[in-house]
């Protein structure tokens, strides 16, 4: 017998408006062009609209719903939106929507084989499919984290167990016979780099950031001498962090050279693929990989540039005992008698999410080919944008077009401040909604990032961000000469 | 014009499919309890079920949803199943699962607010309506992260900041000028505490584990004689984490004492009520947050006993300013320049969920009123299945039944080993599938241990595990005397 007002929603009811709420989302899909890309709401508006406790009462689930439309939808940047074209494009699919749903029906907890044999045993297959596909050598073990934020702090964790300076136990703090532990990335790596080392108390001073060519590529002669220095210098240099894909130009470090400098100095080489691992998966760009099967770890990304909803991120390493070993711990309640993996101890996170299903399900949706076509084609946008720029007398391409992000700006004759120029257009057309756009510094250059990588994306939106920008170019223009 | 073969999921496929899908889940709610809870397949099995590539061609939803049926369901431990009573009871509600789908439709990765405002203004609105509640000081500002594991982690480092030893810059390997950092919690604590203290750098050897009284709660004076002895060595604490709710039985540390030789001694104090924070919605409980306005950082885990899908861990902190000081760090491509609160400065993850939806969303359905009689009955349930057990002379409680946990074993005349006996007992009645108990060790004794936590939960769930457990007592009992 029920107790009354006790137990989960009624089933016709979760029938009823879950099938109002895929309808919802089917809808948002397809009106998705009709809608600003970045929010109009100032700041603080969705905040002061909302009651400072929780009601008392429950409330019918057609109310709280009412609510997302008039008050959270308002609010939301449309990542899914074909102009998002700022910071990396990222999408989900609908059928990674699907695999969420599932992974929240089921809400497991990945700790243990026995909690959740399911993801426990898809994940190492999803992610072989993966490697497989992005033709990494059978060496590297998949596991998935959260973010690249996480991965890269756990492969930099690995490369400071592997020192054998007994850290794990012993700690750094209070000790004199520990050298000063150095870690060398490019300018142009990601922060993430620096907030690992930071969590990891190394400290940011032990980043050597090593300047780049002007191909925005790491300068391994200098890395070279930097860690030749570090070591007269009685310094302990541990781990190298070489990029495939920077996040301001996509740009591609020497994965082979610098690979060569880590095993002549015995030191741990992460690379971070986060946004191009996706573009791995198409054989002509497979050359980017030169020298990776010297690598000790590898992150990428499928939530961003593979369809697959925000969070899944791999890191492939090529000692799954020594990320064991950097992290197990096992508590009494945590024992269990089965000889099988235990997901928990391979990482800080003691429970995981299900993530391996919606990527299963993308890779089985699309298959290889379905996924391989969408890249290439996201490439071909990007190097068709490149042309525009490039046979264009006001803007100019501000760095190599690698994979699908496009670096330029606009550089019209008779306006001498470019960097004010460009900021202004990106800030104009952001605010407009009709597109977003980032931007980053190249030498001293505001330079405009234009990322394609929407599942939604065609022709058409890159030829829409393409007009707009020249419309405001040749305004500006005309003001300019107006007000000479 | 639509490229051919390029693109999302046709909005009607998604549709039918979508409707096939919550139908699927509401059955799924509903037959539950027909399935084993803990899933009966063999290590490996899945896997060796499972093709090494993927496909090359797309394949249809049906086909892929096919093998949900027959690969995966097999393999899941039903975590949402009333009588899932191991490790914490947790479970979803259906409404929690609406909000995991329009999170994953949103796909919005929360780090500036530009990108993200509906996740930055209604985070600390839910957080509100949460802390309200749960009755704690205004004064605490909530974050949201994944697990405990990593709420923790940003509370220690936002402890290890907090000594102005400049960690976050010139780190701690290569000094001489850094004391020994100690940090205290008891031994009935969370591996997780242990687990942050490693990635840190700190050191497992840096945790002073505490011992518990009879009532596994820490002794305080016992902390206060190991933080002076410490300090007459010159070692330097600087952090103690306090449990209200312990993951072995759920026993309460006397926060207002640790709290005072805390203050006596300025080192941060952390309380850790992953667990037991959803039993604050209950006035008649929260005397067990006596002292709770002098600790620098609470967690709590909606996940855990608030029907709210994993993952949702709730970091509340006294200091936000040292929490965005322990983390923040902009590069040039996410330097934006509203005055606003951008969620990438607190913590280590640059991207975030949109976590607070599901929250929002199940507080408002059940309102406060029906949070509390959910939370209420579970408890309730758990103080009739102790009677049970203290009344029959097979079996005795181990530890005191303070919210919702129950340890105990079975003791029947004339069986020697008890360890082994519950130990069997727990295996076979995992194996059966019926009911998921587990263990924890108390006194160096095999201790069942009973979590009520299932919004599917009912008296007669509980009826159920009793009567299986007399019975296999009785066998036991039949048995052994046959064999004397």
């Amino acid at each position: 017998m029920k107790t009354n007002n006790l137990g989960d929603m009624p089933k016709e009811e979760f029938r009823r408006y879950g099938h109002q709420l895929v309808d919802w989302i089917a809808d948002y899909f397809e009106k998705m062009e009709d809608l600003p890309v970045l929010s109009q709401i100032e700041p603080n508006s969705l905040r002061d609209n909302l009651p400072d406790t929780a009601p008392e009462k429950g409330e019918d689930f057609s109310d709280i719903f009412k609510d997302v439309d008039e008050l959270i939808m308002p609010a939301v940047t449309h990542w899914n939106h074909p102009n998002f074209h700022g910071l990396f494009s990222t999408s989900t699919s609908s059928v990674g929507v699907f695999g969420e749903m599932l992974t929240a029906a089921f809400d497991m907890k990945a700790m243990l084989w026995r909690t959740s044999p399911a993801s426990t045993e898809l994940e190492p297959v999803v992610l072989g499919w993966l490697r497989r596909m992005m033709n990494l050598p059978e060496v590297f073990d998949g596991i998935i984290y959260d973010t690249a934020s996480v991965s890269t702090l756990h492969a930099i964790a690995m490369a400071r167990e592997k020192l054998n300076l007994d850290i794990r136990k012993k700690g750094m703090s209070g000790r004199t016979d520990l050298p000063l532990l150095r870690i060398y990335c490019s300018e142009q790596t990601h922060s993430s780099i620096d907030k690992a080392v930071l969590l990891l108390g190394l400290g940011t001073d032990a980043i050597v950031k090593i300047p780049v060519n002007d191909r925005f590529e790491m300068d391994t002669k200098q890395l070279r001498q930097e860690i030749s220095d570090d070591i007269m210098r009685g310094h302990k240099p541990f781990c190298v962090v070489a990029t495939i894909g920077t996040t301001s130009t996509t740009a591609v470090d020497d994965v082979e050279k610098i690979a060569e400098i880590c095993r002549r100095n015995e030191i741990f080489l992460h690379v971070d693929m986060a946004y191009a691992g996706s573009a791995m998966v198409l054989p002509e760009l497979q050359h980017h990989l030169k020298g990776i099967e010297k690598a000790d770890s590898i992150v990428t990304n499928p939530h961003k540039w593979l369809f697959t909803p925000f969070d899944l991120s791999v890191l492939y390493v090529k000692d799954v005992d020594l990320l064991k070993q950097t992290f197990s711990l096992i508590a009494e309640y945590l024992k269990v008698t089965e000889s099988v993996t235990n997901q928990m101890d391979y990482g800080i996170q003691l429970g995981r999410r299900f993530r391996s299903l919606k990527l299963w399900f993308v890779m089985r949706y699309f298959g290889q080919e379905g996924l391989r076509s969408r890249i290439r084609d996201h490439i071909r946008l990007a190097q068709l944008f490149t042309i525009w720029v490039e046979m264009s007398e006001d803007f100019e391409i501000m760095s190599e077009t690698t994979f699908s992000l496009v670096c330029f700006r606009a550089c019209p004759k008779g306006i001498e401040d470019l960097d004010v120029l460009n900021e202004r257009i990106m800030n104009e057309l952001n605010a407009s909604g009709e597109a977003y756009l980032s931007h980053t510094k190249l030498n001293g250059k505001f330079t405009l990032r234009l990322s394609v990588g929407s599942i939604r994306v065609e022709e058409r939106h890159l030829k829409k961000v393409w007009d707009l920008l020249r419309k405001k170019v040749s305004r500006k223009r005309a003001k300019g000469h107006k007000e000479e």
